[in-house]
């Protein structure tokens, strides 16, 4: 594969999301978003094919029973797979590829992508993940609850990434997350397929 | 070791000085600079402590005999070295510390420090490889000359390193240097130390 994998993983409200979109907003090139399947209703403002595909249950079905997902997991009672081909594609062409995903995910895609990068996301501080837990005013109790545990449960993997970034203040861990990216490329086995060229020149 | 170690290395005239220069006087808190001992006379503009450790040619074996030196080597008939204490107090300190130097040296140091994060600076093509060598208008032929085979002997030993970065457009150039120095401080083994206190937090 010539582009790289990046798997992005956090508990909710540590604010993967936000900067997953301004990386890919950002002026990094040959960067792109794996957008992943779910049976998720849309939410206020999402987009099918830009935020996720949305399919009806049968569909996603069909899928699992096609093999059709590099990884697959069911959270909140709603189904999010990865297809296979959309990752695989753009990897061959040479772009870097950003995944987010839970840890769950992540170990399926890591086995099947050995050299998949790990990024796990933490909020600065326990106080601040509880305030943007409760704080998107549109989820019942019981809801709010249920992704309290589930991002407890999720911090508890961090160690089963390759890089941890605190998202304290934004500007500065997008900085970091690029710096992640950015360095992956500059190592030297990715450099001496890039630079080919350039090195024949120099070297005679 | 708290801090980490990257040595630099470059064919002459690929301006890896520059490029170490604008990333200490970037905002990156914690970095600083090896100064070298060396027995070359200053020039014009250079200081002593500041760009350079001036030592004389009695001095510098006094310290070679003393075993003050992680690497020493000589270049174009003078001798350069690096004082084994300076870095190993910075690095305690919690310090990341950068250090000029060409591939033998390199060397050296990688087998002392074998965490030593080594990055290559190559010029953009042969042409402007040329140019640069030839560019400074203050030294003779003979040395134009010799400088031209030690660029290309140093260009020959690329792979020794970890890092790869070109060259051409400089703000370009520093901003991939500093990524790989902030992205060696994201990884997680790295954090793990840095954060302890909000891991303790978060996972209770």
């Amino acid at each position: 594969m010539l582009g790289k994998l990046f798997v992005i993983s956090a508990p909710s409200g540590a604010g993967k999301t936000s900067l997953v979109k301004g990386l890919i907003s950002s002026a990094v090139h040959n960067l792109c978003l794996s957008i992943s399947h779910t049976t998720r209703p849309p939410r206020l403002g999402e987009q099918d094919g830009v935020d996720y595909h949305f399919v009806s249950e049968p569909t996603f079905q069909q899928m699992v029973h096609k093999g059709d997902f590099l990884e697959h997991a069911q959270v909140f009672s709603h189904n999010y797979g990865t297809a296979y081909k959309n990752i695989h594609d753009q990897l061959a062409q040479g772009k870097d590829v950003l995944l987010e995903i839970d840890w769950q995910g992540a170990r399926q895609v890591r086995s099947k992508f050995p050299d998949t990068i790990g990024i796990f996301i933490l909020p600065p501080s326990k106080e601040k993940l509880n305030e943007r837990l409760h704080g998107r005013g549109q989820d019942s109790e019981a809801v709010i609850n249920q992704r309290m545990e589930s991002a407890y449960s999720e911090l508890s993997h961090y160690k089963e990434f390759d890089y941890l970034i605190v998202n304290d203040q934004f500007d500065l861990a997008l900085e970091e997350f690029k710096s992640v990216v950015i360095s992956q490329r500059l190592q030297s086995a990715a450099q001496e397929e890039q630079l080919k060229m350039l090195l024949i020149d120099l070297l005679r």
